[in-house]
């Protein structure tokens, strides 16, 4: 069966996230639906990550194996299809060898999360930004994050139910910067924890509103502790922005 | 009774447009309902641009005459109180004095149209955005759309229910540029007629698609003639960015 490598954008918001479960509608479940659909049986659809309820993806990526021989322009654009009305779209389908999973042969994960310090509500972008109502230290945010930078024991930063073997994690970039009238936070590392990103934010929030120094939020990271963790992210501006993979996976039409 | 400057900000996806109406929930109406629940009486809002039905707004501005003498920071947050769960806020209030008028003392306005040229559905930005499903070329747009600045007829860019008394503008700036996986086209100008952005933008794309030369777009603006405009671009993509006014109006706290 011909394997396709989609790379796949959504709003998180009606989803229980992810991955299928019996509680309420998953991305995974309205993706399998569609691949049914277009190939005539049930196919599934392996994630490169699980994205927890209501977060977001501009670059998740999956792949499914299909018993159709299809050009993958058509896998795509069938899918997008048969995925409507779901805020899903599949924005590129690419033939890969079977050797490519689109979990375990991942290395490197980007997410952003967004952020806009400002009192009034929002609007255009309910339910996609975290709005916190005081203004932010962003130099004092990127600052702080750099102390995570590089191998650590994340226990401080990752859920109590995060089912990983080991809370040791390597983190490769993170970057809290203004843009336009949003902050934005991005990072980037191999694999996270669970709830990781959002641990981050919310604990680089307390570092902006000047609730911690920089060094506070070292400490609370060096203390390996979950209790040391500030409060956690809401699920509204994060955003699995990327996976990437060694090259060598990508067919020829 | 004090006035007051106000700044919004909404999606205009589930209004008729900004205007009173009678066949449905409009903009005006909402912060109408808001200012009386703040003031215990109808208050009259009247704003700089009547934007159309599913037009939204960055930046909107309006003003409002209050019975009660409050700071302005506190009439922004009484407004947004009572306008929940639209998806419109007011994003600043200033006190200014009688001789402002939200819509006759604006020299200025400025609108935002995003596009996004992809063959994938929208998902995070669905009714946000217009979305073309060819590959559009920016730079032909650009080049046609410098034709537009300066004072010309715009007949054939302006709806045929116009209410203008002249078809002659001044344009001050047009630029088409990509921005992200997004491209925008930015405009402005002391004032607009009726549709004038949408009919520019839908003809714009025919440029983008090579449908029409730039020159093609210089004949259409030339023969200020309606029936050789493009097809009108949807309300989704375009944003009421800024409304600018002299200075002098606004009055210390």
């Amino acid at each position: 069966m011909p394997r396709y490598k989609l790379t796949i954008e959504y709003d998180g918001g009606p989803f229980v996230g992810w991955q299928r479960q019996k509680n309420g509608p998953s991305v995974q479940g309205a993706l399998e639906q569609a691949a049914e659909k277009l190939d005539g049986a049930p196919r599934e659809i392996y994630g490169a990550g699980r994205t927890d309820s209501g977060v977001h993806a501009l670059g998740q990526v999956a792949h499914v194996d299909l018993d159709k021989d299809l050009p993958a322009d058509k896998v795509r654009d069938a899918l997008n299809h048969h995925l409507k009305p779901h805020p899903i779209a599949v924005v590129e389908a690419r033939r890969v060898s079977d050797a490519f999973h689109a979990r375990f042969k991942a290395n490197r994960r980007g997410y952003i999360y967004r952020l806009q310090a400002r009192r009034a509500p929002l609007t255009l972008t309910r339910g996609q930004v975290w709005r916190v109502s005081q203004d932010l230290d962003v130099a004092a945010m990127h600052a702080a994050a750099q102390h995570l930078v590089g191998t650590h024991d994340f226990t401080t930063f990752r859920d109590s139910q995060c089912q990983a073997d080991s809370p040791v994690k390597s983190l490769d970039k993170i970057a809290v910067f203004q843009s336009g009238a949003e902050i934005h936070v991005t990072v980037e590392a191999i694999s996270f924890l669970h709830r990781q990103v959002r641990s981050i934010v919310g604990s680089l929030v307390e570092v902006g509103l000047a609730k911690w120094t920089p060094e506070d939020f070292k400490a609370a990271l060096d203390a390996a502790n979950r209790t040391r963790c500030g409060p956690v992210a809401p699920p509204d501006g994060l955003y699995l922005a990327f996976v990437q993979y060694p090259g060598g996976f990508e067919l020829p039409e």
